[in-house]
């Protein structure tokens, strides 16, 4: 999976009927150390994602793995919002959500 | 999924059997923030596209969930056509088509 | 699809007995604005494709849903031989078949 | 497959249901030569990994083929911990575990 | 697929159980004009390959067409060894073996 961020929306009135009522996010690859901005992708949003939000990326047929996205023309889907990483022991990023509590999973 | 612009035709006269009988349209990868041309692709038109749009393009297994494209040796599919797009809440791209009206659906 | 062009052959005697039997073509892949040649590849030839010809190239899971390579372990085939592609209205590459005619399909 | 050296945890809360559970690791590819770093990539975690540990990554749908990953939007798991790499006769790398015991299978 | 020389082998004793059992070699991808060596992957052998041998590597889910990684975590196999190559009729690459013989195939 690929770390990125929600940067934007997609708009489409004519798809393929397969694809037809998704949520289609824009976002960047981010470099996890840096946090810098990488290459654009598309992708269907599995979860409930936001802009300036991190994510988590499935692509490929793997992107066809969700419930929303069975048998779907698509192939890159947002299967996780993330809370915090990590590198070499170190906080990278965390999230702090007032109104949805925090609590660290691994 | 990639946003790509039509840039183009392919024609084809000997074909496998499997892939006959569609449009093949030349497409150039969009950086969605700049709007400038990156790499060619050519992928099977889903959806009616022309030359100057913005299109989505599923790539690998998920070219091939469209009714059009299934079990076909094809990688590429354009499944969308983009009226719109937007970056850190700014508008980058607006299609405004007077034939078939506009309305923004997110 | 790539656009490639077909640079030479490969020969292996001692190959799984999925892949047995395959005429393997090494191709570039081809910039279809400037002609240039690319990176390299070897694809299966399911279409009959001969060197200097220009094809196309079907990658991934796509690569096995032509009759001949299904199931195989077979990651790239060459599904189309190409006649003619055009870019902003310009045609750039048209090949003339005094054998086999030749007629514009769309 | 890539070799690649694990650098960290992402934690999710929100996850699609489908991939709950998972121990998601962050890694670096590995140049198997010169050691040195390379792109980042977050893959579920199929053996046991730990961070600083060299492991084998298998991408795309092959990411799924192992018992806990069957069926999930997943394109990443690390399906092996490496013990020990050459190159040219040379070893490169080897792992000495006190703990486990340590024999060369090939 | 990828024309790749063998440089080395991979040992693990921790695996997933579906990949047990199998060699696992390093490779580098061959540029098929100047033989310089590319990217390293790391590869099942379906096809008995040794170090310094020029083969052919299918990846994704096509390298789970052999009856040996037949739903198997991997995503690159080995499924041909090259004897041969030819570049605008120029012969780039010819293996000799003494003990097994050598005939040209295409």
């Amino acid at each position: 999976m690929q770390l990125a961020k929600v940067v934007g929306t997609v708009v489409s009135n004519r798809k393929d009927p397969n694809i037809g009522g998704f949520k289609l996010l824009l976002l960047r690859q981010t470099n996890p150390e840096t946090m810098e901005d990488g290459s654009y992708v598309v992708a269907v949003d599995a979860v409930g994602a936001g802009v300036d939000e991190y994510v988590l990326i499935a692509a490929g047929s793997s992107a066809r793995q969700t419930e929303m996205t069975k048998n779907r023309p698509c192939d890159a889907v947002i299967m996780a919002i993330v809370d915090q990483w990590t590198i070499d022991g170190r906080q990278v990023y965390e999230k702090f959500s007032p109104n949805h509590g925090y609590d660290v999973e691994i």
